[in-house]
């Protein structure tokens, strides 16, 4: 059995105020990175805190999760941005997130873009470039998740980045390589098997370092646990990029 | 003459969309020392971002200036606070100029509290603890500004940030050193000579290691350029703390 | 056995974008009034729009149940107001709820304020005025609930406003006639049969209008269900005020 | 000399909290017709409510002006949004405005969909019908401004509503009858006296029921004024809608 090492990551830190999403304490025991929002399409500065808390305790690694300022539609709405905008962005959302896991004690290990912002990112190249030109500026030791063969990718090359392609155990790909738009029919795939099935042929190809699992569902933790021990079953080691 | 070396700083970068305040080129001439807005009571990325190119092709000092997240208000209403929340707001705001600050190639040199937030630190010991935390866990070399014999000067003392006694050229002072609220009759100083007696005042008697000067109203900028000119002339120089 | 009647009141509409808050269906099984959030502690324009349709299905009263701006704190947070400001966030929330009532073809029954709104103008004449003002401005034919004795009681009294006193069934009162704040321990009933124990003795005593009930804890609609029916029990029957 | 009457509308109340934005008071001496931010785009409840009054006084007729909820963007860049989110933003911020309007003694004119949301309405039929269709249930008397033949006028039709076919002095346009996008070069006029004769060919060839002019430059009003003047000496009458 040949032996293959992915990362597994998943969206944490999506709370506000009073507003409760996701599972991270379940989700935490099967992610090796989380990527943490931000404040703009999610997080609040107290989730923030307690997340990267949570991950610093339990050995994940983390990123940061910037998104578009839209907390009414969770980021997943595209606004239209100029690449500046994507820019400024991207310093202040992974500034303010990289304050608290120095203030921890921590280290960031990556940026990954949310929901609007990642699908304009992977297929706008001025877009991206902006992007990985911040992330870059900020730390350049730090790695860009993009979408596996996406624009975002090439350019955290371009820069000299190092990239993670991200590819998505539950959700559909076009023929193109993009995902399935969420608004569409079939954008989801419900079934653990499946789910698992596609994650394992996007490891065993080659496709990605980095594979993403949902949280905000009822059954996304379950779905996490399922694809992680059917990977680990067919020999799939699971380790953060840093880690490696 | 005997000389004597004092800082000067301004408010900056508290424009926020189509919305222009202040008048930062002019202000820039006469400073040496800027607190650069974050977001949460005036500023936005774009105003954040190029503030801090602004100061850095100036060679004036930057520094962070959090706020209570309260755009409407300005961060001038004293909304109620937990210790916990100080920290946490803090950290986010500071981490993200900082991000700016990095991203162009600079150095944060301090944080100060704005408005509301500001007062209630003087008064308040474990708010005032909980922002000097914030601070030194960011970064223990940060200088901490805080009103001239406030909590928030004690607090930075006690975890061993060094800290900055500000004294107000424009503001006027209730017998306990506390400032006149704004809300009162006579809380602040329109006069320019009388503004410059204070400041002077303020130097002579080692009571403040940095000058405060306004720049949101439309004489003020002409403030600040007469107080700084007669205060040299008494042979009081201007260098930002970091320059000492 | 004497016959009492009450209206029941209870809280609804408070998600906001992908976050969920509350068991609005099943809530509404219950109470005779709804209090609809109106965004700014609380609710966006989607969810008004949907919890007016689904009380104007159920027969539910609606009310319009303005906060202070802050989503993040949930409106709990005691911001400082001036009268002025008062009357305007009143105006404008209520007039942007009562826009959803009238373009479903429903009628507004009344408002009541939330949270630290709600506790200040209880506490605070000049407050009470300004939001009695602008409701009787908006509609004179509007009833204002306000905690019975309350300082918004007299004031919409004084201005020639219907008033109703209300109760609370899970919250428990100081001996000034105040509710407990939050923040303390023992200021929510858990026990069912206490809080409808309190419920029937605000009721018997003529103290209380309205009672309210909450719907944003697991187990708030069970135990809403649970004092109605132990009332019921009792001989009180439950209607809106407008069925009066 | 054949005689011609048309409304002369401006936006009004675009200040928001500290910040200043527009001459209200000098623009108020030459429109007819106000459009009055609604607090998503700009605006704020306390400007709201000033601006109401003072149209009041100066007798000018009042519209709503609700925008996208971008007050970063001041409601100009194009957020994607489905026809029901279109509805529900109306309903909303009609309804808040009509709130002070009532609370003030007045009346309502007037609906115009302020910046990305005018340009949309102008172009996209679904969202055209629901902007119509929330102002139709809010009101049926009040009347829906758009530009001149676009999808808005169409869609007010429709309903039933009473439309006001818009003329822009100071904009050019496209050769669809679009405006030229503020981003491209040539989107405004700033020569008075060709904004003057574009204002009067589209009152002469009867395409513009109503005139806009803008109040937030330096000389956006002197171009008010210039263009209410020039086209006076050319016969043309100013009148609001209501007055008709």
């Amino acid at each position: 059995m040949h032996e293959r090492t992915v990362d597994l990551n998943g969206d944490l830190g999506e709370s506000f105020g009073v507003y409760r999403l996701g599972q991270d304490e379940v989700l935490l025991e099967w992610v090796t990175s989380a990527n943490i929002a931000c404040g703009f399409h999610a997080g609040d500065q107290a989730t923030m805190r307690r997340t990267v808390k949570l991950c610093l305790e339990k050995g994940v690694a983390i990123g940061a999760h910037p998104g578009l300022q839209d907390l009414e539609g969770f980021g997943r709405r595209a606004i239209p941005l100029t690449p500046e905008e994507a820019y400024e962005l991207t310093v202040y959302q992974v500034g303010a997130l990289e304050g608290f896991v120095r203030a921890e004690g921590g280290r960031l290990q990556h940026v990954k873009p949310h929901g609007a912002l990642y699908n304009m990112a992977a297929a706008n190249r001025p877009l991206a470039d902006a992007i990985a030109r911040a992330v870059y500026r900020l730390d350049p030791r730090l790695t860009l998740f993009g979408l596996a063969g996406s624009e975002l990718i090439c350019a955290a090359h371009a820069i000299g980045l190092s990239a993670a392609e991200e590819g998505f155990a539950d959700r559909t790909y076009r023929p193109d390589g993009s995902l399935t738009p969420r608004t569409e029919p079939g954008a989801v795939l419900h079934d653990p098997e499946a789910a698992a099935a596609q994650a394992l042929s996007l490891v065993e190809s080659g496709r990605a370092d980095t594979l993403c699992v949902h949280g905000d569902g009822p059954e996304a933790c379950a779905m996490a646990a399922y694809i992680r021990r059917r990977l680990e079953e067919q020999g799939v080691r699971f380790r953060s990029l840093a880690d490696l």
